[in-house]
């Protein structure tokens, strides 16, 4: 049993507190958003006024925050925890930002004494939910010991990505390489259909073949192909289109910075933000199979 | 035992044939480089002094030749195939070719009653030499199954792509996508690298997560990371880079005879093809990865 | 006066027919539209009943057809033209076609041991209409000599791009070109906009530095900045999406036959392939501001 | 007769100040090499030895430094230029940096109730030289004008591009098109060349068509094309690849910090950071060219 504060209750946070409290642990919890604070207090959480407010006291300190800017904001900032906890307070910080701001705050936190660890999720609300998320971390291998029985209470997978930072770095180098997979296999499946091909077909043949993928192994774009996924049911729920231009934004800025030459990467930033300029932000960002071809839903 | 004709006796095409003499079938070759004829007669192999005279009586007709105006030429030009084959002959192109031909050809071949398949292949000299050749299949299903014992002679895995030209179609969408996943997984190791990751531990990381592909498994293009790779031997041997091309532009042009939007598969193949004219058309696929940063042999 | 044969009375070839009417020449005229052909009659051309009976006793015979397999229809295939006309005739093709097309068509002329030249023109249905046409010849230049003067009855700028096929060649390096052009420019105005400056005064540094080119001239895509442009009138009118991307394609598939790297031509072209197929085929092709920005509007 | 501090001596900043000290401005010059400090001072200008020192008591203060955290560092920073100035100091940054930095100090600026210019050029090392540059400026119509006649001394053009940061916004949107031009009349020549044109006929078609561009004016990437230019010297001189990528860099930031697409854009920026690794960095920008297609000098 750990006291752990749980800083920032969305769509993530919530449900990964919620596993949190049912693995017994201790937590005080704090959101902007006062009704997410409540509903987390009724499953047993103390109700903070405050992120520093929650710190205190704190064995643990998870953050789970939508940007860069708000997650140096609660550390540094206004939210103050950095001040706020006690020496021997291990911080988490699961939000996915840039690498840059991450090695800053950690290196603040090394000033206090601190250990903190970056280490960004995948998985999804779904996985928040079933408590199946990866965490891909970056910072002292021993400050990740200390966390991993709170990373396994919400958690299946944990990878240890390097040094401070290194967790973001990983995140967005697979989320970038998720997103080229994704547009490529909807290309090779869109080519092989113009051609006459039928699309189940193809796809298991590309499965079986060099072009085997995580698209074609669980999250086939082409609708009616394979049962379960966003594409067999209008491209509704899973991954957002926005929520991956925000990933591959983060990509190419640490691209920019150390002049990396990018140029999938780059082109498929460049489609899919004019994807989600014509309203397809929410969309499961699979349907960039839609966006190369529009005429896809006649067939 | 089945009396096949083998035309066609290159790098992939040679080991071919000495396999079907290996499973028992009775081989007339013929080439136009004669010691390759030679050599296949020393192994038991009767020398034909023509397509047409190799044809001739066979039960099979197979060929592997480099690209559409060849096979063309072999079956309805010069090498007269299609008149000298007795009526009941299968015939079976092996070769990679664009899709308009090989429909071309079933016609042709269905136009004297005679059953014909496109039988591309993947797998390389290695998989050509030890029998596991991958078979993608376009034509009748009936003719697939009186293909099926001479070719598991060659290959370990057959796919039935659809009807005519679909073996050609299947091949070029997985090539391509083949492309961009090893673009893209060059691309997202740079990036790795370039911001302080281990190219070992971020492989492990998105070979676990979306970013899972057929180059993380047993391909990887980062030197080091995996052993018994070309990145591992100076990217000699392989898949060649102008292989890769010629596959890339089948695919490109049957894009532009469709209409299909194809902004990675296009993007991938100007990348390889600069890359070719700076002399490294016969460096592994793989290599692109040090197209993208020169800089990374001096890491 | 000289005894013209116009064969295709199209958007382009009507009014082109109408100018050489008006210059005093002879027309017989042909097109599988009747009511076409019958316009021309009461201008006073002769209505031919075929292709061949129009060319038939010509001086000149001039095409204007929409791609390569018509041309070829007309002067190889049904149209029987080039066994129609009698020794001496010139053959002036103002399709726009692939260049292998009209390499073969001016080896065919030239067996019969006529003149020909390719002579695709740019200027739009406004150019024909006016007489304003620019023509991009290929061909010997005796032969354009001969032409000339037909020629400038229909247009007004006439380059000789080399030898057969060279026209073909230059128009599509041409539009290639201004398909860069266009939506590089496009991309430069969003992002000045987007970074709060007026598209107007942007336009103007550009147009006098290193960014100057034909569309920022004649042509800027961005809605309110030039008087006159489609960009002013709800894209209407001008050039369309589609048959700049036949234009592209012609250029791409030069490409890949010359296994020439073009990175940003044949990604242009899937931003128009993509675009069009969202039902934007018939729209100026300056509109591509707007599938870069689907929000333009409504700034 | 205006006293002018001028920090930054580079070979841009050095020949701007000389050009000052001729037109009979009285100059205080700073740079960390005190060799340029020491060669300004021979040609009449004071030596100061700080920053802070050569802008006390100046009417206008000119920078001009290679990047963002240099001009921040001047201004805010070590050279404590904000806080040594006279009130009424006139401030220019003739640096090319992000518009955020600039905007930064305008606004540090205005808190001082300074009026500050951001002034970046265009015109390279030779403009410099012969008072030839063109500045696009941001920053207040009225300041402006108070630095009219400082500019005209250095320069011919003078855009205003709007309010605090937009001469580096419409700066870096310029530069972005340039590389789009540049990188598309290659590829276009390219194109022309490998299809049989000559280089010279297909350039005056394209540039007396639609195709027409800063490129084909003025500086032709083709060598033996245009005298004077680059390429008809072995791409020595002119505009330096790095520098270019340089301001694509700038120009993608700001892209992705205001979500826009620009998919020539950073396609061309990619591929000049892969050319520069190549150890191009220093080659003219216009030998993409070659990069596009490594086989043109044997041509």
């Amino acid at each position: 049993m750990t006291q752990i504060a749980f800083i920032g209750l969305g769509n993530m946070g919530a449900p990964m507190a919620a596993n949190l409290l049912k693995a017994g642990h201790q937590l005080a919890v704090f959101d902007l958003a006062s009704e997410a604070v409540a509903k987390l207090a009724q499953a047993g959480a103390r109700a903070a006024s405050s992120a520093a407010e929650a710190a205190a006291g704190a064995e643990v300190v998870i953050t789970m925050l939508p940007a860069g800017p708000h997650v140096k904001g609660v550390y540094l900032g206004a939210g103050r925890v950095l001040t706020a906890v006690a020496s021997g307070t291990l911080l988490i910080d699961c939000s996915t930002i840039d690498a840059e701001t991450a090695r800053a705050l950690h290196a603040a936190a090394a000033e206090r004494g601190l250990d903190m660890l970056d280490a960004p999720v995948s998985g999804g609300v779904a996985g928040a939910e079933a408590a199946t998320l990866t965490f891909i971390v970056g910072g002292e291998a021993a400050a990740l010991e200390r966390a991993r029985p709170i990373l396994e209470a919400m958690g299946k997978k944990i990878f240890h990505a390097g040094a401070a930072g290194a967790g973001q770095v990983a995140k967005m180098c697979n989320n970038m390489l998720l997103g080229i997979l994704m547009t490529g296999t909807a290309e090779a499946l869109n080519l092989g259909v113009a051609n006459g091909l039928d699309p189940k077909v193809l796809s298991e043949i590309m499965k079986a073949s060099s072009g085997n993928n995580w698209a074609l192994q669980v999250y086939n774009p082409y609708p009616g192909v394979m049962e379960g996924t966003p594409a067999s049911r209008g491209y509704q729920g899973g991954f957002g289109v926005d929520l991956l231009v925000k990933d591959l934004e983060l990509a190419l800025k640490a691209g920019l910075a150390t002049r990396t030459s990018l140029p999938l990467g780059s082109l498929v930033r460049q489609l899919y933000v004019a994807y989600s300029k014509q309203g397809a932000g929410r969309m499961d960002f699979s349907s960039i199979i839609k966006y190369l071809d529009p005429e896809l839903e006649k067939k």
